[in-house]
């Protein structure tokens, strides 16, 4: 099974990528933006693809095909300006969704915010505001698809070693996950 | 018949609160962001409503009742960042039209930008494109209820005195157009 990684060089992406080439059956598609990015995913096996996600769906679309699973965990990031989370965290992610619908991928996989509700909207602080309001539409456009997907709303991302146990429902209180452990969890959805 | 205009202090709402209190049959229900901007709507007998597009669905949807027409011509500006694109050109717009089919209000207008579509956002300059992408959304959010809806997608903007006369169809050339013709659009919408 082929797993497009989509933000591949982010920090969840690259453990997912290594974790994907260490598992029996999985392999990975790391999509990056620059291709002084590939060595890192050279170097554990990957194939890589360079796609700029402010580009139009055509590249994602051939980025795509061939997949049997899309994972989308790229994310403008917190230092850049609110005009990323337009392009990155809400239209590049539309343009992937968009993409693996014509490609008929059938399996999707969101990394989301920890809460993109109304209530957490209204509830975020002027700056955090901005990028829930762009990860909720993502997310509301990938409930409208008939994709077969998983939205993952990770508590607040550490650097610290995974430790391989998470706590996953549907609701739980909000706590610290290491980003590897988040990876983890995605690579058990695939 | 009521008209909800959101975005009364803009350019585009003070012409058409103005017209709309000069005509015969109709009445304007100005919402306005801030106590000190009522003035203005006051001296030409319009009603008032003071609401903060960034709070939740609540208090739109308090000033949407009662209307038999709501319009948009809110927007962020040029001067302010990208964060308020998001909160206000997307969010805004998006509440505002959730309030409006709460409140069963059949007749919505949007005021677009000249060209929301895919190619559009892909065309434009990157300091343009996060607009555009959020126009984009919120005409795509409308286009998906069963409102009585028209988007208008103006040319550029002027202050110009209106000249009465504008040409309108689904595909026009890019021209100027006066602010104040914009309003005179809208209100042959109504």
């Amino acid at each position: 099974m082929k797993v497009l990684v989509v933000g591949a060089n982010g920090q969840i992406g690259k453990h997912l990528v290594s974790m994907i080439q260490a598992s029996e059956n999985l392999e990975a598609k790391a999509m990056i933006r620059k291709p002084e990015q590939a060595s890192f995913f050279e170097n554990v096996g990957a194939e890589t693809v360079v796609v700029d996600l402010e580009d139009d769906t055509t590249p994602i679309l051939k980025a795509v095909k061939g997949a049997d699973a899309v994972v989308f965990t790229a994310g403008s990031g917190p230092h850049t300006g609110k005009d990323k989370t337009l392009l990155i965290d809400l239209d590049g992610a539309v343009k992937t969704i968009k993409a693996t619908e014509i490609a008929n991928v059938k399996r999707f996989i969101m990394i989301s915010s920890f809460d993109t509700t109304r209530k957490a909207i209204q509830a975020a602080s002027s700056s955090f505001a901005p990028y829930v309001v762009a990860k909720h539409y993502a997310d509301e456009k990938l409930r409208d698809t008939n994709l077969d997907y998983t939205i993952i709303h990770p508590g607040r991302l550490t650097n610290d070693k995974g430790i391989g146990k998470v706590t996953a429902a549907s609701t739980v209180e909000r706590d610290t996950i290491p980003r590897e452990d988040v990876a983890s969890v995605i690579l058990a959805c695939l």
